[in-house]
This record gives structure tokens, sequence and C-alpha cells, in this order.
């Protein structure tokens, strides 16, 4: 919706138990926040989308679920403990930090006092480690997921030998100390990531590149995100990851702003080889048809989850008139949507209805379990909650279902009812 | 199977990609590991298993997913900064460390050198989180995921208004700072856990620990644990968590002996009284019909995913002897197995068996997923791979296939084929 500002998305979030400040009861932790009912369900349906179409139902993809502490030896290898960094300044008078290419001026915009020369500050959280040899390790959170995925290409050539080209994927946990976290969802100290790695031969690159590009192009269109709200952005040398050759930023009109939500990064074979440099361990693909050994490239498709959650909110959000009355409605795509429909008696002070509707609801958990329950209130109030969260349907069972078997369907985007027969039902809404 | 080693349940799982070491190519971090491509499909298909039975198909229960890395202030009120704690002892010579309750006599089992007194080690994980306004806060890695729970009470109460008794439930991951992590999966530092709260009038506790301790069991069946093998451990006063009026241990013979698997509690109403003291937030629940307002007391059943992983994996381990040959395999129940069947032309040089077997595959994909696809080495060795990731049914299509359109089906257990139509592959597989 043309106008929707992030204060609404953030007040609808809360109210409908979809995201929740971090730890809210003691004032928040900056840069966290924790999912409710609603938003886990939402989440895990994007994901599980994600999964089903980029893992499971593909041969060349292996999943995985790698540790989220990891030795320094990575992230040294990785180069993450040198160029993970953002440059910050910090305010002589009043001590605010800020992120130094997000100021505008030289003045501390909280107290207009003199800002400090910017330093690079490492963005990876340590963690120390007992260690059973006495002292301790130095681990950290794992700033971005990837390095789980070639720490282990050795591991995956092991156990199942596949063949060029092939990905890893996996979806989870990050952690980044940002220094100044805002915006909602969008740039929190934790936060969940989906990404594969795909494994090439060098000369593949540009030809896997653009497939890749194309596939989350069409991603973008079956979770829900408003394509026309997306745009490309060819980064350039200068703005690369130290590990890049070439990066397409998706970025997304966010109700703050068009930032990025999603990255496509040609990483070489930078990864692979400093590990294999630095851990000693052969990370070379033998094709066993030219018998040739090489380290394979990789092109690097990273989905923000967290990110996602937010821009699938931000592009179902809808206000229109329905009856005379303003109302509020999240247009979700079936698939992402936390429940797939309501089923509701007209009146609950009737025992006939009421066992008839969870007769229906039973049946329609057979195929779905996401299937609510609402007798509240009148069944206009019934309606506008499920539009909130985004319900495809709602199902009413009045009298005329006693009689002749066949219910009101209520579609959310239209508002509009029709009969249908109980017979129908499944098929009409799945 | 009786006497199985852990060494031979680890290596399985790091051949057929269950299971491997945390960052295993720099020589593995103590306490952590990695899901290969079958383990996180395991994992994740127990996770599923669980929030369906649980969560999604039940009324009383509220899903949630709340941040890892918590403020101090929540883990002062819930009484483990305090008391989240080992005895540690260490060797005044070597300096190797021991948790004093795992250690017999008063001598290094290392180097026979002299033991320092015990003292208490605190398992939380601290992270300092760069504050906007200067210097650094102090978070904790969550040391339970329980906590999430409690302090979003208030939130779910005032989102979605349920009426005693409810719950909340989630997921994910947990971690310790354990002194000596062993045994593989069992006693790790970062690890999966699934739970609930499950929110009571007080006078109600013992019957709803009853109920959900039948319920424990049933999971117990449902997942593929070997009921012989779990048993009930009442937990005496002294040994019970400080929040607890009464705890069962479920406790798992695993192969290195009989430890904890799972954990029901009655943590009183200990930890919403302490974060409303402590939050100064109203953390009571109000009765609509008595108007009584009190604090709710929790039953908490808390089922360890890793530990599940592991128990699961025990008890599907099998060795048996088929055709003459000495063969692996695991008994899983088809709701948790990696693969729900393979898929496979008798000859791979044969096109007209491979477009067969292609159009038998997409067809099962198209119920579920999990179909897998292999046409290398012989038969016998196809079916043996698949034996030991846990796939209940193997199909093959030879040249009957094209005549007739029926294909062989393989039976995981007693290795028993037979001829299905392939109209009816879909029945007799799902």
């Amino acid at each position: 919706m043309e106008g929707l500002t992030l204060d609404t998305l953030v007040s609808l979030a809360k109210r409908r138990g979809f995201v929740y400040a971090g730890s809210e009861i003691y004032g928040g932790l900056a840069g966290t926040f924790d999912y409710g009912p609603m938003g886990v369900a939402l989440k895990k349906n994007i994901e599980q989308l994600w999964w089903n179409r980029f893992v499971a139902t593909r041969d060349d993809m292996y999943g995985l679920d790698s540790s989220i502490i990891m030795p320094e030896a990575v992230w040294k290898a990785s180069g993450h403990l040198e160029g993970f960094t953002d440059p910050m300044v910090e305010c002589e008078k009043c001590k605010h930090r800020f992120r130094a290419d997000h100021i505008e001026g030289e003045k501390c915009p909280d107290c207009g006092g003199k800002l400090s020369a910017a330093r690079q500050f490492n963005l990876l959280f340590p963690v120390e480690m007992g260690a059973a040899s006495g002292g301790t390790t130095t681990g950290y959170l794992r700033g971005e997921i990837a390095q789980g995925m070639f720490v282990n290409f050795k591991n995956v050539i092991d156990s199942f030998h596949p063949k060029l080209p092939f990905g890893l994927a996996q979806s989870g946990k990050a952690f980044r100390n940002e220094i100044a976290p805002r915006e909602f969802l969008f740039r929190v100290r934790e936060f969940d990531l989906m990404e594969f790695e795909y494994f090439i031969r060098p000369d593949m690159w540009e030809e896997r590149f653009e497939y890749w590009r194309k596939e989350m192009w069409a991603w973008i269109e079956e979770v829900g995100i408003d394509k026309e709200k997306v745009h490309e952005l060819e980064v350039s040398a200068d703005d690369r990851a130290h590990y890049s050759k070439r990066t397409i930023d998706f970025e997304f009109d966010f109700p703050f702003g068009r930032k990025e939500l999603y990255g496509l990064a040609y990483r070489t074979d930078y990864d692979l080889a400093r590990h294999g440099e630095a851990s000693k361990e052969n990370l070379t693909y033998l094709d066993e048809e030219t018998k040739e050994k090489f380290v394979p490239h990789v092109i690097e498709p990273t989905f923000g989850l967290s990110r996602t959650v937010l821009a699938v909110l931000a592009s179902a959000y809808r206000e229109d008139e329905l009856g005379g009355e303003k109302r509020v409605y999240l247009a979700l795509p079936a698939a992402v949507a936390p429940v797939k429909a309501m089923v509701s008696p007209l009146l609950k002070n009737k025992p006939e209805l009421v066992a008839k509707a969870r007769e229906v609801r039973e049946m329609l958990r057979k195929v779905n379990p996401a299937i609510a329950w609402d007798d509240n209130g009148n069944i206009g109030k019934r309606y506008r909650r499920q539009d909130e969260i985004g319900t495809p349907f709602c199902v009413t069972i009045d009298f005329d279902t006693l009689e002749d078997n066949t219910v009101t369907v209520r579609d959310r985007d239209t508002g509009e009812q029709k009969r249908v027969a109980i017979a129908d039902l499944s098929s009409t809404l799945f």
C-alpha cells in the first residue's frame, strides 16, 4: 500500500501476535525480536516454501544445519576477523555511537557534539568457551551462515560424491554486533538467513549467475513480495564484499526507504581456497570424466529470512472499505498465511451449529492443520480479526447448513461470500 | 540393537551424512556438531512431527520463536545467573578440567595429579553487545528456551486472550558452556530443544502433570524411540532444579549408559512471579468467570531435540543378514525417515527404463518431495545404501514395468520384494 508507515506495520505485528520486541517486559534488548504465534507460523511457512523449492525437490542441492559457534580459525581464513567491519564514530560529548556511513554532516545527530574519527568496528560476537585443557578458547557466533557450508564441503563430497554443479543449502540464525540496530526487523543483531553455496566450474559462472538471478525473481513472486518494489542494484567493485567478483543486491522499497533485501554474489573460489590453505585439507573437486582436479567456484544466492518476513508483511498490507467500514487486511499468499481458513458457527449458543462446525473443521484439518476456530463476538468481528492476520477464507456454518450441507465461504480480498457444498469445500479452499 | 556402541553410530552418522563434527576440517570445535543432508532432514522431520502434534493441531497451544540473546535482567530474575552452574575441579598439574560429579576418586583421571577443590562454574555464555549510548551491554545466549516463553506471557495474553489452561511452545537452539562436552550429541555446548510451558490453575497441577506424562510416552512411541529403553526417574528434592516442585526425568539407555533424554517439571509460579517482580509488569491472569486474578502455575515438558536424534538413531540401528550378507539398516518410522522411498531404473544405460523411472518418481514427488533417485552401481548396492539411511521402500523399474505397469517394491526391514501396480504405488508407500 502506498504511504504505509513502519509504525503501522509494527503496531499490527504486535497487536496480532506476529512480532514483539525481544525481552519486551524488560524494556526490550536492542536489535532482538521475538516472533509471536502468527509470526512463527508465517516464518516457518516461508522457510518451508524455500526449502521445498530450492532443496527438497532438487537433486543438485544438499541441505545442512551447521553450528552457530565456529572457531577463530574459520573466521580468520574467511577474512571476517579482519574485514567484517562497519565504520563507527562516537560523539565526544554524549558518547553515543553511529555508523559513519549513515551520518550526514560532522556533528552528533543527538546532541550536536563533536564526532570522533571513524574507526573500524568488527561485527562478530566473540564467545569464550571453557577448554577441557584449562583456560578458554575463543569462538564466534557466525556473522553469516555461508562458512558452515564451506567447512562442510569435504564432508558432503565424501558422503555423497555429488557431481558439479551442486549446492549446499541451509537456513538458520546469524548474529552481528550492529552499531545502531534500527528499522524493526531490518537491521538487527540476531536474524534468520536462508542461503546456498552453488559450486560450479569456473567457466560456468556467468551462465549460472543468470540462472539464479531468474530463480530469485521467481521466488520473490512465489513468496508474495511485491515485484514492483524490488530493484536490482549492480554493486560496484568498491562496494562489494572482499570475496566477490560480481554482486547484485535485490533492494526492496521498505516503508523506510529502498534497502537491501537479498543478494546474489559470485564468490569465486575465494572461500574454499582459503579454507584449503588454512586447514591443510584437500578441498578440491575431482572431475571423474576429465580427471581434472580443481577448487570449484561459487555462486551464492542469499535470502534474508527476517527481511523476507518484513517485505512480505509490507507487500501484503492493505486498507480498504468494506460494507461502509474501514478495514485492514493482509493479502498473503495462501502458502505462507499463518491460518489457511477459519471455521465458525454463526451462533455459539446453538449446540447443533457448534457440533456441525467442529465436524467441518476436523475434516479440513486432515488436509491442513492450520484451520482456526473462532466463535467470539459477532461474525463481522471474526472476519476482521482473520483479515488482519491474512487468513484467505472464512467458513461459516449456519442453519441452512443443517438443511442442505452447504456453508458460507467468505473471500478475504474481496469480502465476497458464496455458498459451497461441504463436499466441495476442500477443493475450494486448498 | 543390543551391544550397539557409540563408535558404530558416530561412524554411520558421518559416513551417511547425518552428523559431522563441528568445523571438522579445523580439527572440530568441542561440543559442536554440524548436521549433514540426512541429519538435517531427520531433525526437521522430528521437529515438524512434534510441532504438528503439540502445537499446530491444538487449540490450547501458542507457538513462539524468541531470541537466543536475552538481557542480564532475564537471567537474574530466572535465577540462572546464580544457580545455573556445575561443580568443576581442575588438575593442579596438567590443568585439565572435569565435572566434580563425574569424577570418581580424588586424582586427575588424565595425569594422576592433585585436583583442586570444586568450584561452581556458570554455564551461561555472556555476549558483549555494543550499546548505541556507548560502552557495552552484557547479554547471554539462552541456557534454556523456557525464559523466552515466560517473558512473552503477557504479549500472548494481550494479543490472543487465551483461557487457562494454555501453553506457549517453541523449538530452537540453547547454549551451555559445558565443562567437559562428550558422548557425541549428548553433552554439547550448542543444541536444539523443543519445549512448552503449560499454564494452569495451581489446583490442577497433579492432574495436568499426569496428562503430559502420558502424552510424552505417546510421543516417544510415535517418533520411534524404543520404549523398552526409556525409564522414568522421580527426581529427588535435592537434585531438582531450583524452580521445581516435582520433576520426572525420562532416561534412555544410550550406548554409553542410562542418561536423561526428556524432563517433565512442575515449575510452580516461580518464573512468572520472579519476572513479574523484576520487570514490574503485571504477569497475572484474570479469570473472567470468577474474576479471580492470580499468577498461573506451569507444567513444563522438555524434549531435547539433539538427544531425540541420537535416541532415534540408536533405537533404529539394526544389523542382520540378508541374502547371505551382513547388512546394516535403520528401522526409522516413515514419518521421520530422511527419504521416504528411492526410485531406480534396473539398468542406467536403458533410456526407456530411465524415462519410466523418472516418470514414476515425479508422480510420487507430488505426494512427498523426499523421493530419492539412485542409478549408481548394481541394484543390491543401491538397496544397501538406502538401508543405512533408513529409507522404508525402494522402487525398481524393470523391463516388465514397460509391459504391465508394475514395479518391484522392496521393504527395508524384511528385504522382501513384491510387484505393485504403478496405480497402487502411492497408497502402498504412504
